[in-house]
C-alpha cells in the first residue's frame, strides 16, 4: 500500500509539472528541465519505497527484468494512470483547457521516436537502479530524470515526447495530444519497455 | 548557536539570489536554475552544521517527523526570517524598488499551488535527508534544490513559487508580492509541511 | 560483445539526440544540455559494462593510460562509428536532410577548438573513471557529459563542436557539416586523446 | 610541479570558457550554465591532484582554514593568473577584441556582489572539500561550480560576476572590463575569502 501511494505521489508530480510547463503561460523551452528535474527529485525521493517508477513501462521492463512481481506490477500501473489522470484534472482546473488544437502525429516517426527514448529509458533505470555493477550510486535519479530531458528536447516535435503511457493518458486528457494518437504511445512505450528488459538481461548474463 | 548562523546564511543567499535574478535586469526563464542551484549548494555546504533548511516549513516538516526539537525549531525560524528580511533589504540597495505592481492572486488555486510543491519539497526533505533507506547518499543537496527548480518553473505564475514562508515575507518587503497575500503562503506552506511529516511518518513506519 | 554493443548503443543516443536537437525544429540554445545531458545518462548506464566510452578519441585516450587493449580499442572504435552512422541515417529520415550550407571553417581556430575541449573530455575521463584517487565515485558520468556541455557553448562557433569523430562522422553525413571538413576532428581529437593519455600517466606517476 | 599544473589547466579552461561563452556569439543568457559546468568538472577531474581550486581566492580560503602552505599558495596564485592570462590571449585569437566598451562600475554595489558570492564559493568549497563532517561526497564539484553559476545569474550585472581574481584578470586582458575597475575585484575576492576561512573555523571548531 505504501508503495502504491508513493507511486502515486510521484506519477501525479511528474504529469502535473509537464502539465503545468507545457500550457502557456509555461516554462516555455525549460519545460525539459522542469520536467526531468521533477522526475529526479521524487525518484530520489521515493526510490527506497517504490523503487521510483511512476511509468507503466518501467515497471513492466522491471517486471521483464525479474524485479517485480505480477501483483505489484498491475498495483503499480494502476496507481500510475489514476495519478495521470487527477493530475490532468487539476490541471486543468488551474489552467483552463488550453486552446491549441493537437496536430496530427505521423504514425512511423512518432512510433520511432517513442520507442528510441522509452528504450533508452528503461534501460537505463534498469541500469543504475537494478544492477549489481552500479549498486550504492547515488546518481540514480539525475540519470533516469535527464534521459526524459534530452529525449524531450531531443523528439518531442516528432513524438510529444511521452516516453510513459500515464503521461500520454494525462496529457490526452488535458488536451494536448489527441485521442486518436494514444494507442501510439501505448504500443511504443509498452514494447520498447519489452525490449529494455531483455537487453538488459542479455547485456548482463550474470546479473539475475 | 552555529546552527542558526548557518540557518542565516543559507536562507539569505536563497531569499538575495531571488530578489536578484526576478527583479529585471536578472537571470529572465533562467532564474529558477539559478535558485534551485543556490538552495542546493547551500544544503551540500550546510547540511552537515545545521541539517540545512533554510525554510521555517521545512524546519517544521522536520519537526513532526522527529528530528528536530522544539527549541531548535523557533531558533531556525527566527533566523530564517531574519535573514528573508536582511536579503531583501540588501537586493532594494543593489536594485531599486522593482517598478511592478505584484497582481492580485487567485486565492484557490494560488493556495493549491503553494500547498502542492511545499509538500513535495517538505516530502523531498525528509526523504533525501533524514530517512534511514537513503542515508549516506550524494544526491540530497540536488534532491532539494531541484525540486524548488521545477516547482518554480510549474507554477510560478499561478502562486509566485515561494514553497517557504521566509521567501514569502522576503518576497513581500522586495515590493514583488502584495502584503495582502502574505497569509496565503504562511497557511498553504506550513499546512503542507505537517502534512508531509504526516506523510512520511505514514510511508515509513519502521523508520521512528 | 556486449561491451561493443553497449558502446553502439551509448554512441547511437549521443549521435541522434545531436542531430534531432541541432536541426530545426530542435532544442535552440538547449541543444547542448540535452547533449551533455544524454552522454552523462549513457554513462551512468552502461559505465559498467563497457566504460561508457562512445567516443574513438576517448577510446584511445584509455589505451594510451593503459586501461584497454589494443583488439578492444579497434572493436570498440568500429561501433562507435557504425553508430554514428546509423543514428544519422535516422535523425535523415525523421527531419530530412537540413536546408542550411555547413559554414567553411577556419582551420586553425577550428583545429585548436576541437584540439582543447577534446583533451578537456578525455582529461576528464581518465581522472574520473580510471583514476585510484577518484575510485567509487557516483560524479564520472556528470563530469564526462557536462564537459561536453560547456564545451559545446564554448567552441560551436569556431568548429562545431564534436570532440569525437563518430560525432564528426555522423554529423557530416547529416549534412551539418562539411566533407571537406572531417580530417580537422579526426586530427585534432586523436592527437588530444594521445595528449590527454600522456598527460594523465605524467600527472599520475603512481597511478600505473 | 603536478600541482601547479593542473591549477593551470583548471584555471585555464575556467577562464577560456568565461571569454568564449560570454564574447559574442557566444552562449547568450547560457553562459553562466556553462562556466558553472567547466568549473564543476576541473573539480571533479582534478580534485584529487591539486584540490581543485583554480581561483586565487579559493586557495586563500583553504590557507586561512590550514590545509595549503605559504608555498602551495604562492605557486597555486602564480599558475592561476599566468592561466588567467594565457586563456585570454588564446580566447581574442580566436574571436577578436570584443567592440564593446566596458560599462563603469558602481563601486560600492560592486565590491558587495563580489564580496557575497566569492565568500559563498569559498565557504561552499571548505565545507564540502575538505570539512570531516561531508568527507567522501560524491558532489563536491557540483555544489562549487554551480555556486558560480547561480552567482552569475545573480549579480553579473552589478559586478560582472568574476569571484575570482584570476578570472577577473583574464575578463580585464579581454577587455570586457576596465583596468580602473580590477582593484574592485582583487578587495572583494580576497576579503571574502579570508572571511570565509574564518566563518568556516568558527562555525566548526572540532575540525581542526
Amino acid at each position: 500500500m505504501a508503495k502504491a501511494v508513493m507511486e502515486f505521489i510521484g506519477a501525479f508530480f511528474l504529469v502535473f509539472t509537464i502539465g503545468m510547463t507545457v500550457i502557456e503561460p509555461g516554462a516555455g523551452n525549460l519545460a525539459p528541465l522542469a520536467i526531468g528535474s521533477v522526475l529526479m527529485v521524487m525518484i530520489f525521493a521515493g526510490g527506497h519505497l517504490s523503487g521510483g517508477h511512476y511509468n507503466p513501462a518501467v515497471s513492466l521492463a522491471v517486471y521483464v527484468r525479474g524485479r517485480l512481481s505480477v501483483n505489484d506490477l498491475i498495483t503499480y500501473m494502476v496507481a500510475q494512470f489514476i495519478a495521470g489522470a487527477v493530475a490532468a484534472g487539476l490541471v486543468l482546473f488551474l489552467k483552463g483547457f488550453p486552446a491549441l488544437t493537437p496536430g496530427a502525429r505521423q504514425i512511423l516517426p512518432a512510433l520511432i521516436a517513442e520507442f528510441l527514448f522509452t528504450f533508452a529509458l528503461c534501460f537505463v533505470v534498469l541500469n543504475v537502479a537494478t544492477a549489481r555493477g552500479t549498486s550504492g550510486n547515488s546518481f540514480y535519479g539525475l540519470a533516469i530524470g535527464f534521459t526524459v530531458l534530452a529525449g524531450a528536447y531531443a523528439v518531442s516535435s516528432i513524438s510529444g515526447g511521452a516516453f510513459n503511457p500515464a503521461v500520454a493518458l494525462g496529457v490526452t486528457l488535458m488536451g494536448l495530444s489527441d485521442w486518436a494518437n494514444i494507442w501510439i504511445y501505448l504500443v511504443a512505450n509498452f514494447a520498447a519497455a519489452a525490449v529494455a528488459g531483455l537487453a538488459f538481461r542479455a547485456l548482463n548474463p550474470n546479473d539475475a
